[in-house]
């Protein structure tokens, strides 16, 4: 068993790609984190923004969380229609690009890719964050941590989706059932208390109001809170990963994840309220977070605090695992319209587009060193990144509808609520949070969209350049001189001089001389008596033209100039004919032979086919050693 | 005007090999930063250990240089015979080869190869070291400044060596100057006191002796301070590198090396005998080094202080540039025997062999990077690698006057002597260190030859393969299959077939399917058809055989695994023929094209050249936009 199938699984073939499809239950986890993983920090955002207001915040936090649900309701019957209409990978992407033209489609792409990036930077670091402030000794080891756990998300999604998905399931429904199983108790002692649950351990108390409700701050809240919403959209993207019936299954993950997030979103808030939980200031000692006072009030600080807080840990260091599925589905797609290079989308021999998978680990983890492993405050660009694609998406579909007529009014007019919803959120966010970082992602969005355009630019010159004027021309079949590479007799050279005379009587054995010295002349007459006796002779003698040995200088000893200037030579004395220069070159079977030959014969093939001309062909002989 | 260029330096043609040499003024700085760096820590390590006898020391350090300055005197004869027997690179490794037989030369290579590698740790971790004990506040970046000035030294070399050797030349001299100066205003002092200079700055007290005289004591420091010896046999190394006339200038260098440093330790040791100057506890605070001491009694600490030691520093830091003149000589002529990889023995753009600059900087760097910068406990090994290295060269130079008779007996007695003097030497240094560090020298000799010869049975078994059995025998002269990949028709496509037709009249285009779906099938015949009508036809029409169209699965989307599967049923059906695979290849001009094109064409090459067999050969039919 070879080393690269222990870590990475066996090689699969086409056939096998329906068997690596997954169903609702396996989407969740790799479709959900990322959504789930945000209403640990969603709330206690909105929170932080009203701290100014003291008790009176309680009041309000309502008013904020209200309509982020009614937003999300919105955004899930809106999704639930996008996945029908397009039930193969159907995201922002594909909906813009057939609704609204290929520049909507781009945007869409761009902010796609930066959130991807971000969330797995964000997600990882936010994660190993919240461990170290629990465990304060591993705080050297942030960085070290942070780029441990990237290795390992990296991995399994390089072995392939359905593993990956079942590897994080575990974390996320031991996160669901704890969160929504303390808020369901809470709620129970809420009602049974009549509004006044006695606190297991008390939250700290709020602090006295400092500032007076305002429009600007609840609108503040609102988009901080937003970013509970991030994710998502991710299943739409990645419809193709399920298995069939692909709508029932894509349509139950965004239900239940959609819903879980609803009721966590609703149940803080109404937890928050009633027990007076309030955000604390991050900066401070003694800091708690919202989800740690709301664990500690419901269930105390037994063993379920232990339980729930960890596998809040998990899931936000995991929630990087989202954009590892959905990264490289968007890329592929984008690169099956050349706006990225093709490798993006081939399959590997897992099934995986591991150039995706890669290009995501690299480019967050470049993030995560830049950062030192504390990108905390990127997590705000989430947002706008999310409803960009949220706004596009919608708009796409609203005309879906329209260019579908018919019965599909209802249908149109959910998504046209989705869309002037998602545009008021964008706008409110976009406003409340320039300052902070919006202003990055309206740089890093056009540069993204510039870059796949370039791309794009090129691969249709190309097409262009290669596409033939007219029919075939047969140009001139007269056969080439081949020259052959050739130091000194040995059975790789007459090997090579057998192969060339196969191809052509215009044979030509070049001799490059590297070194001078006043001993070399003597040296070259008695090579090319050599060749003369051990292999023009015989030739000869077989009734065929014998190849000639050609002596040229190498003063610089990189051996590709001379031999272009001879090919040019030749080219000018047979115009018309082809040059063929064959190479023989040792077959090496084992990767530390590499290191005990130079790569002389593939450092003058790469010169001959950049350089060569348009008459040139490059032959190897391989030889393989014993054969 | 190319980065590289301006970089490393233009390009230099093979007939300017005469004006890289350098003559004896360049030569001291390139070949004697090793020798008279190690001034600066022998005799300190000679006086550290006879620190237990206390102010009785002062007694006895005459007694203990002498013998090292005899030793060096010894050497220096030796040595100039040596270059004037061998005067063409004539260090040990020839002189053994010669001589002795492989064995002992491999030995001498080992040794050398050991001792450059440690020699260049060492000596920047030791300058950095020293600087930073100087200046405290760059103590965290101790690894950060070694790797620094690894670099910059290794960047100067790659350059050639003798803009690297004047670069070096102002430490060198500055340090000469200022130390010779000192001593001999030291002694000038002596002498006019009769015996009782007056410390500018006094030494610290010693302290009362703790142990009486041993001959073993003795015996340790004398071992301790034969470091001083190390890198003497610099010259004899690169004697290739002088300019003409070779002896004259390489005498002069050894001379003015030897002197220096036989001056240095004498001078040394009388001064630290008349002013009282003994070794401290470098563990302990207020630590400073014995030429602290030395130039803060003589001169003050005044200017003078600051740049004398300025100087040690530098030297120290540079005294890494012997091996950087040394080791890529050595690995040249250990690989021209083929005891390593060819690519050590070929020079590069700037006459430099860079492999082996390469090799020593990357091992050094780690040696670096796992001792943290802190290697000083490497330097006692050093003097057995030197007096290894010693012992062998004068074994081999007394086989060499006894093999040549006549009027060389007082010849071969110089070299008698220094053959029984080294070997005492490496004995008493062998037996003093043995567990300080001489075994590991006892682990790394062996291991390196082992490897050395590994290397060597390597290419003798290739050379015995390659050989040709017999006279040229030519096989079978028919024309070849030619296979062509197939994807589409365009003009990259047009041009292969084109090639292929003139190399044989037995074309087949080959088409690998890579994805399986329901609408192929009809793709496929629709593609069979095109072939025919495009390119079969015109074929056909011009009176040739028309090329085929052959379109084979390719289930594991790898490409190779197919081809060379019909390769070997082509090869079953034409026995004797060969069969040559066509790849069109896109000649790409900028670095960037390649992250837009995958690399099929190359892979595929590089996996028939490694798997092909033995009647395959591989064409590339290069095609440049534009052409």
């Amino acid at each position: 068993m070879k080393m690269i199938d222990v870590l990475l699984g066996r090689r699969l073939a086409n056939r096998e790609q329906g068997e690596q499809k997954i169903g609702w239950a396996a989407g969740v986890p790799a479709m959900g984190l990322d959504g789930l993983g945000s209403s640990s920090y969603g709330p206690e955002a909105a929170l932080t923004i009203l701290i100014p207001l003291g008790a009176i915040s309680l009041a309000w936090i309502g008013w904020v969380i209200a309509p982020i649900v009614a937003l999300l309701v919105i955004l899930y019957f809106s999704y639930r229609q996008t996945i029908l209409a397009y039930p193969s990978n159907g995201g922002a992407y594909t909906v813009a690009k057939e609704n609204l033209g290929p520049m909507a489609s781009l945007l869409a792409a761009a902010a796609l890719m930066i959130d991807y990036v971000l969330n797995v930077a964000v997600g990882i670091s936010a994660g190993v964050g919240a461990l170290t402030s629990s465990v304060p000794s591993l705080q050297p080891w942030t960085l070290e941590l942070c780029l441990g756990i990237l290795v390992v998300v990296a991995a399994a999604n390089l072995r392939g989706t359905r593993e990956a998905g079942w590897l994080f399931a575990l974390p996320t429904y031991l996160f669901l059932a704890s969160f929504l199983g303390l808020i369901a108790w809470g709620v129970f002692q809420i009602i049974s208390t009549a509004g006044h649950p006695p606190p297991l351990v008390a939250p700290p108390p709020l602090k006295p109001a400092a500032e007076a409700v305002s429009l600007w701050l609840l609108m503040r809240a609102f988009a901080a809170g937003c970013t509970a919403m991030t994710g998502v959209e991710a299943v739409s993207n990645g419809v193709g990963a399920f298995r069939e019936p692909v709508v029932k299954e894509a349509h139950w993950t965004l239900t239940v994840i959609c819903a879980a997030l609803g009721l966590l979103l609703a149940g803080i808030a109404t937890v928050a309220h009633f027990y007076g939980l309030g955000a604390m200031d991050q900066t401070q000692p003694g800091y708690q977070s919202v989800l740690s006072q709301l664990v500690g009030a419901i269930a105390g600080r037994g063993v379920v605090y232990y339980v729930a807080m960890g596998s809040v840990l998990t899931i936000l260091c995991l929630s990087a695992n989202t954009s590892f599925v959905g990264f490289p589905r968007i890329c592929r797609l984008v690169a099956l319209d050349d706006y990225l290079p093709r490798a993006f989308a081939v399959a590997d021999r897992r099934l995986v587009f591991s150039v995706g998978v890669t290009f995501l680990t690299i480019t967050a983890g470049c993030l995560l060193v830049v950062f030192g492993g504390i990108t905390d405050h990127l997590i705000p660009l989430f947002a706008i990144g999310a409803f960009l694609t949220f706004t596009v998406s919608q708009v796409g579909m609203v005309v879906h509808w329209r260019r579908r007529g018919g019965r599909n009014t209802a249908r149109l007019a959910i998504n046209a609520v989705g869309a002037a919803t998602t545009i008021v959120g964008l706008l409110v966010i976009a406003a409340a949070k320039f300052m902070e970082g919006a202003w990055i992602v309206i740089v890093a969005v056009p540069a993204t969209i510039a870059v796949l355009l370039a791309i794009r630019r090129y691969y249709d010159r190309l097409g262009r350049d290669l596409s033939p004027a007219s029919g075939f021309t047969l140009e001139d079949v007269d056969r080439p001189t081949v020259l052959v590479a050739y130091d000194e007799r040995n059975r790789m050279t007459d090997r090579a001089i057998s192969f060339a005379l196969t191809l052509s009587p215009d044979v030509v054995a070049v001799h490059l001389l590297r070194l001078t010295s006043p001993e070399q002349e003597e040296d070259l007459a008695a090579r090319r008596d050599a060749f003369e006796r051990d292999i023009a002779g015989p030739v000869a003698a077989r009734g065929l033209v014998p190849p000639r040995l050609v002596q040229i200088p190498a003063p610089y000893r990189e051996i590709e100039g001379p031999v272009l200037d001879l090919v040019e030579r030749i080219d000018e004395a047979t115009p018309g004919r082809a040059v063929a220069i064959l190479i023989p070159e040792l077959a090496l079977d084992r990767w530390w032979e590499r290191l005990l030959h130079s790569r002389r014969a593939q450092r003058l093939r790469a010169a001959l086919v950049a350089h060569g001309g348009t008459r040139l062909m490059v032959i190897t002989a391989p030889w393989q050693r014993g054969l």
